[in-house]
C-alpha cells in the first residue's frame, strides 16, 4: 500500500520556459529507460518476487521502486514548468494572463514548429507519457525474468543507461529548470547503480574499475558535482513507513563506484519541497471554466473541510536529509 | 512524494491455482480500463493540474491516483497467486517442491494450452503488464485534456467501464482468490464513480437515475454485497500523509448512486494486511540460485541491519477501517 | 459525401452461435488484408488522387471503396451474430432470456477458453476492430504511393490476398452464418481483382493465365459456386448516387480471370436485405438499462417523429440485382 | 449499405499551401479524437447495438457515423490541398508545372525540415492516416462497451475533446484553407455534443451549465461565428436514404448547450460542393505515367460510357440546406 | 557484405507435426529475446561501433551477429517443420497429398483451436516474425547505447535471458524436432554468454560463481548434455570469410562459466547440413499453381543454367567441426 | 548458413555531416519499404518456401535476401557517417577531438532541433532501426502468403515502392555521402524489380510498357546514370558460396524494363570496399572508456591471435565485378 505527501522529492529551479528542453526531458519520463519504466519494472519485480530468504533484495527493489514514483512526479512537473506559458514567452513574463486568441488571433502558433505539437494540442502545456521522439510508453519495456541474478543485472544496465541518457540531455540544454532535475536524477541513478551493483557483489561479482557507467568527469557537470559533494549518490532511502525494510542489509559497505564513500540506508525519505498548482491557460481552455462554473468551484473550495484522520503520522517536523 | 507500507490494501482469499482466471484478471491490471491506466491517468492529471482555486479537485485526483497504485499491487499479487504452482496443481497441493524437469520431463507443458504462454515463458508464473488478450499496456491510454469538466467526465466513464469489465470477469470464474480481489475492486470503482460524479455535481450536473453504471443487482454478486453492506462504495481515503488533502470538500453529501448512503472522506487509509513472499519455482529457474549463491543470500539476510529512521511515523496501532 | 440505407449488402444465413468462427472472421474485418483496410486504403487513394485525366480510375477506386464500407458492416454484423448468445448456447436456443449470473453464477465462463476473451469482456458479444490474432487495426496498413501503376498493382495484390485468406477461413468452418458472408466476400474480392487487373490491362499489361489468385476449384466451395453462377464476380456497382461515376470506362470487356464472362458496371447498387437490431444481453449489462431507464427509452421510441426530408430519393421500389 | 455522392460536405476555401497547418490538421483526421475514430466508433456501435426498443438511439449513432465518413473525406482533402505544391511555393503560384529535379536538383528539399517528412516521402503531398505527431491510427481507439449509458457518455466526451483540439488548432494557424474546414468541424462537433447530451437527457441527466465543452467565446473565432449564426450547431442530418431513421425522436427540443436554439433533425443531408481532382506532381512521380501510358489513359477516358442505372435517385435539384 | 551457403547450421531431427510446440518456438524466433533480436542488435552494434582500438570487440559482435542470422534460419525452418502437415496429421503421415477441402469440407479446422491461427490463415503453415503470444517483432527491441561496457552488459543479459526462455520451452515439449533446435540454441546461447562475460573480464570484471545464467543441471536436459560433452558452449566460430576477424583475442582462456573448459575461436564455421524444400500444401493454395502454371515452372527448372562464378571458394570438402 | 566479409558492398563517398539527410535515409533502412524489410521478407519467404520444383524461384529469393543484409549494412553505415561529428561541425572539420561539455557546456545542443533527437540521445550519432518519422520497424511489415504468384507480385511492388521513395530522397538532398548510397540502391532496386518481373514473365505475364516503376529520366539523376551505364540494373549476384543457386534459370533474357539490356546472373558477388571503424565521441560517452579501461583494451588488441581456420576460402584475389 502506498501513501502520498504533498511535497516534491527535490527542488525545481525556476527559469524561462523552454519547450525544446521539455521535449528532451520526456525521454527521462516516458522513454524506454525513463522513470515510468523503472517505476513499473521494480513494482512488478517486487510483486512477483520469489524466495522468502531474499527479502532484503525484495525490499531493495520495493524501496527504489517507490522512489521512482516520486521521480515520475518530479520530472513530469519539471516538463510542465518548461512548457507552461511558452507560447507567449518573450524573455520575461510580462502580461501572462491577457486574453489570448481574440478575434481570430493565433496564440498557439508556436506549436507548429517547436517541441512535440501534442504538448499544446493534447496536453495543454503539460507532460505526456511519451518519449522525446513521441513514442508512447509501452508495457513491453518492463523486464521481470524471475531469475534474481538476471533481474539485478538488467536493473544495473537500466539505471546506467538512464544515467547515460540524462548526461546527454544535460549536454543539450543549460536551462536551469531542466538542469536542476536532470542533475538530481543523474546522481540518484548512480545511487541505484550502486544498489544493484552492490547486490551482485553480495552474490560474488567483483566489478573492478568499470563502475560507474558512464564514466563522467564531475568538473564537466557543475550542478551534478554539488550533489555528489553531498554524498547523494551513496544514500538509499527506504521509503518504507513502518521500518520493515531490510534493504540496508545489502546497501552498506564501500561504494562499488570506488569513489571512497560508504553506502548508507539509514534514512526513510528526504524532506522534499512544497508543490504548487499551475495557473490557468485560457488559450488551452484549461481548466476551461466560465464565471458561473468558477463561482461553483470557489464555493466548494471555501467549505470548511472535515479533517481527514492522519493514521500514518504528521508532516515531518524537520528536514532529515 | 510517495511512501510505502509493506501491507496489501485488501485481503486475498486463498484458493486453487487457476491460470485462466489469472489471465482474465490481467484486463483489470494492464487493460485499457485497468488499474495501471487509472493510476497513470490520475498521476498525470495531478501533475498537470491547472487552477489553484481547484485544489480540492486536484487533491481528489491525487488521492484516488495514490489508491490505484495499491490496486496495481493488489491485483498483480492476485494474478501471481493464481498462477503460482499451477503447472503441477492437481486438486490439492501435494509435493509442491519436488524436482521438476528431471531427465527430459516436461513440467511446464501446461503453458502450451492454458492462459497466456508468457505467464510461464516470460513472467515465471507472475503478473505481466498486459491485458487479457496479451496486448502490452500503452501510454496512449492516458487521457489528460487539461479541461476540468472533460477530465472529470472521462474519469467517470473510465471508472464505470472498469467496473463493468470487472462485473463481467466476476461472471467468468468462481475461484475465490480471483473473486476476493475482483469484488473489492468493483466496490472501490463505484466509490470512484461516486467521486467523479459528485465533482461534476458541484459544477451543476444532476445525474438523475443513471448511476451507478453498470446497474447491478447486489444479490447476484454475494461477495460484492458484503462489501457494500460495509459502505465501502461511499468512502474515499485521502492516502495523504500530512493532512493537507482537501478532497473532502467534494466527497461529501448524499451519494450520486442514490443508494441512500452519505459520502465520507474522513479516513487516511485502510489498515491493510501483511504481504508474503512467494516460494521458489525451480522449473522456472526462479530465483535461480544454486547452493553456493543461496549461502551468500542467507549470509546477507542474517546481518543485523541498522534500523532505518522512520520520519513519517510508526505502523498504525490499530485498524482504522 | 456518403449516405446510408438501413439494409445489409447481402443476406446472412442463420445458424448456431460459433465464437471460434467469429474469431476467424475477425481477420476479414480488422486484419491486415481485411475490409477495414480496403475501405480506408481506397478512401485515401480517392482523396489523394492526382491527374484529372484519370477520373475513370479515381471513380473505380471510389466505388470499390464505398462498397468496402458496406462489407465492413456486413462482416461486423456476421461476427456479432456468431457471438450473440454463445455463452448459453447448447445446440438449440432454449430460454434465451432467463436471468444470468444469479447468486454468484458464472454465465460468462465460456470466455475463458473460447475465441478472443475480449469478445465477452470488452465487446459485449460483438465485433472488434482487431484481427484473428487479436492485433488492433493499424493506420500503417494503408498504402497510397500516389503512383497510379503502383497503387493498382498493390490493390490487385491486396484483393487477392484477402480472397486467399477468406478461402482458408472457408476451409476452417462449415457454420452457415460464417460461410454465407465468407462466400459472398470471396466472390466480391474476385470482382475487385478483376477491376484492378483490368485497369492495368488498359495500361498495357497482359496477365496471361495467372488470374484469378488464388486458383480455386469452384466445386470445392459449393456456396461460392452458386454466386459465381450468378456472375457476381464480374459485376461492379457504382455506389454513386448521381450517375457521375466513369468507372465503367475501365470495368468492361472480357474478364481478366479468363472465365468467359464479360465485365459489367451498369448497376448502381444491389437491393440489400433489412437489418435487425440484436437482443439485450443481461450478463453483459447491455444495453444495461433498469426498468426506470427502460421506461424513458420507451417514451422516446413512442414519439411520433417529424419525418426527415428525403433529398436523394425514395427506397428502391424493386430489387435491381 | 452506403452510397456516395461526388460532392464534399462543405466548401474548402483556397489559400496558400501550408505544410505546418496540414500537419496540425492530421490530428483531426487520424488522431485519437479525430474523424477516422468517430467514424469507426459509431460504425461499430451501430453494428453491435443491442435492444430493439432503442432504435432511435441506434439511428442517431448511425446517422452521425455516416456524417463522419464525409468528415474524413473533407479533412483529408483539406490536408491534401495544404500540402499540394508546397515544395515550390513562393508566395504566388507561378510556373506550377515546370520540370522538377532536372540534373541533380533538389525539388523536395522542403521535406527535410517541414511538417511530417512522410507527407513528401510516402504520401506524395497527400493526407496520411496518422495524427499530428506521426502516430498511425489504431483500432484500440474504438470504444464500444455495449452499455448504452456508457457509450453515450463516452461519445459526448469524444466529441467535446475533438472540438477542444480543433479550437486549439484554430489558434495555431490563420491559413484560410485550414480554418474553413476546422471552423466547420468545430460547429459540427458541437452538434454531435448536443446529440449525445440530449440522448442522455432523455435518460434523466440534467447538464446544468457545463455545456458546451469547451466553453468558447464566439467573438474570438470569427469563421466559427458565421456558422453558429446559421444554426449549424443545432441541426443533425439523417444521412439516411430511405427515411427510416428515427434519430429525430431524440434530436429535438431545446439545445443542451443552452444557447436558445432548438434542435432540428428534419433534413436528410446538406447539398455539398463539387470535388475536383488534384494536378500531377512530377517530382513525386505521381501519377507517374510517361507519354505512352498517358495516351492509354486518355483513350480510356474518351470512351463513351454505358450509363449506370441510378436506383436511389437523381442528383438533388436544389440546395436543401 | 554477407554470403550464404545452402546448408542449415545444425540438424533438425524429424518428428510428428506439433503446432503448440511450433508456437512456443516463435518466442525464440520473433520474441523480445529471440534470434531476430540478437541478430539485429549485434548488426547495429557492429555498424555503429566506435573506437578503432576496440576492433577485437567489434569483430566479436560481428561474428556472433552473423551466427544469429543462421539461427533465425534454423529456428524458422524448425517452426515450419512443426507446422507443416499438422492439419491432417493423425499419428502417422498417411496420404499426405490427397485433395483437401473437396465439396465444402473443412481441412483447416485445426486452426480454430491450436497454436496461433495466423500460422494457417496468414503463413501457410510456416514461421511468422512474431513471438509466442502473437506480438510482432519490433525495432524498439534493439539496444545499442554506443557505450562499450553497457552494450556488453546488455548482451550478456540478453543471451542469458534467451537461454532462460529456451530452457523453459524445453520443459514444455518433448517433441524431438522442437528439442533438437532448442537444445542446440541453449548451448550456443551459453557460448555467447561466455563471449560477453569474457569481454567484460578483459575490462576487469570478475564474475565469481554467478555464471552461467540460468544455473542448470545438465542431467535434466539429456539432449543438451550431449552437446555440452562436445564442448559447443566454449567454441565461437568467426563466420568471417577472409580471416580478418580478431575476435579470438577476446574469446580465449578459461571459460567464465567455470566448467573447466577453455574458450576456442579457431574455427571459421560448422559444416552444416543440407536444406530441403517443403512440399506443396493444396489446402493453403501454396504455392498455388494450376497445371498450366506448373508446366511453366517445370520448363524453367529444366533449363541448363549458366554456372555462377564462385569467387569466395568451393563447398567445404569435409566437415571441419 | 551465412558468412561475412569485412567489406561494404559499395563505396560511400565522403562529404560533410548532415543529420537531416541521415534522417531521410532512415526510411530506406527501417521504413516500411526499406532494406530491413526486404531482407526479412525474403528470408522468411525462403525458409517457408513450398514446392521443390520451384527451386530456381527459392534461390532467387534467397540470393536477393542475402544481398539485402549487405544493403542494411551499407545504408546503416551511411547514416552513421552522416551523423558522426555533426554536433560540432561548422563547414570544415576543424578540431574534431577537443573536449566537449567542459564546465557545463552544451556540446549536444544540435539534438534539440535537428533530425531525430534519438540519433544523439539514444544512438550515439549512429543509425537506428526506425523510419524517417521515427516509427520503429515492425514484424507486421513482412509479407509471406505462401502463394508463389502473390509473393512475386508483392515483391515487385515492394521493390518499386522502395525505389520510388529513394528517388524522392534523392530529390531532398545533394549531400554526396547520402547520394552515393541512395543512387546505388535505386539501381539495385531496379535489378530486383527486374528479377521479380522476370519471374512473373516465366509464368506468363507480359508487362508491356509499365516497367520500371517509377518511370525516371536518367538525365535527372546523374549519379544514378553512371551506374546504369555500367549495367548494374541488369545484374543479379548469387551471393551463394557453393555454386548451388539456380536463380540464373530465371534471371536471364531481355530485361523486363525494356531498356535493351540482357539480364546476367553469372557472378557470385561484387568485390566491395574495406570497412573502417568510427572514431570515439566523448560527448556521447562512446565507447566511454577511461584511461584504465583503455589500457586493458589495448592489451587485448595487442595479443597475437591464433589464426582462424578459413573453411570457405580466402579473400578474393581480384575484383570480380
Amino acid at each position: 500500500m502506498y501513501l502520498h505527501v504533498q511535497r516534491l522529492i527535490n527542488e525545481i529551479v525556476p527559469d524561462e520556459p523552454d519547450p525544446a528542453a521539455a521535449n528532451a526531458l520526456q525521454e527521462g519520463l516516458g522513454g524506454q529507460f525513463g522513470e515510468m519504466r523503472t517505476m513499473m519494472q521494480y513494482l512488478f519485480q517486487s510483486m512477483n518476487f520469489r524466495g522468502p530468504a531474499g527479502k532484503p533484495y525484495r525490499d531493495l527493489l520495493q524501496g527504489i521502486g517507490t522512489e521512482e514514483i516520486s521521480h515520475v512526479e518530479l520530472i513530469g512537473t519539471t516538463i510542465a514548468w518548461l512548457l507552461d506559458g511558452s507560447p507567449r514567452y518573450n524573455g520575461k513574463k510580462t502580461d501572462p494572463l491577457d486574453t489570448p486568441g481574440a478575434g481570430g488571433a493565433t496564440p498557439l502558433s508556436i506549436a507548429l514548429d517547436h517541441s512535440n505539437i501534442h504538448h499544446y494540442l493534447v496536453a495543454s502545456q503539460g507532460a505526456l507519457p511519451v518519449d522525446a521522439a513521441g513514442n508512447p510508453w509501452s508495457g513491453t519495456y518492463v523486464y521481470n525474468s524471475g531469475n534474481l541474478v538476471l533481474d539485478l543485472l538488467y536493473n544495473l544496465m537500466l539505471e546506467s543507461t538512464g544515467r547515460l541518457q540524462k548526461c546527454r540531455i544535460y549536454e543539450m540544454t543549460d536551462n536551469k529548470t531542466a538542469r536542476s532535475t536532470i542533475s538530481y536524477l543523474i546522481v540518484r541513478d548512480q545511487a541505484h547503480e550502486n544498489a544493484y551493483a552492490r547486490a551482485l557483489e553480495t552474490l560474488g561479482v567483483d566489478w573492478g574499475k568499470v563502475l560507474p557507467i558512464p564514466k563522467t568527469n564531475a568538473e564537466k557537470f557543475p550542478e551534478v558535482k554539488k550533489l555528489l559533494d553531498l554524498g547523494l549518490q551513496s544514500k538509499q532511502y527506504s521509503f518504507d513507513l513502518t521500518g520493515a525494510s531490510e534493504a540496508g542489509k545489502i546497501f552498506r559497505g564501500m561504494s562499488p563506484s570506488k569513489d571512497g564513500t560508504e553506502l548508507d540506508a539509514t534514512e526513510q525519505a528526504p524532506a522534499g519541497v512544497p508543490i504548487t498548482i499551475a495557473e490557468e491557460r485560457f488559450e488551452e481552455f484549461s481548466p476551461g471554466l466560465d464565471p458561473e462554473l468558477l463561482a461553483l468551484i470557489q464555493a466548494t473550495a471555501d467549505i470548511e473541510m472535515a479533517e481527514v484522520l492522519p493514521v500514518f503520522g504528521p508532516i515531518p517536523p524537520s528536514d532529515p536529509t
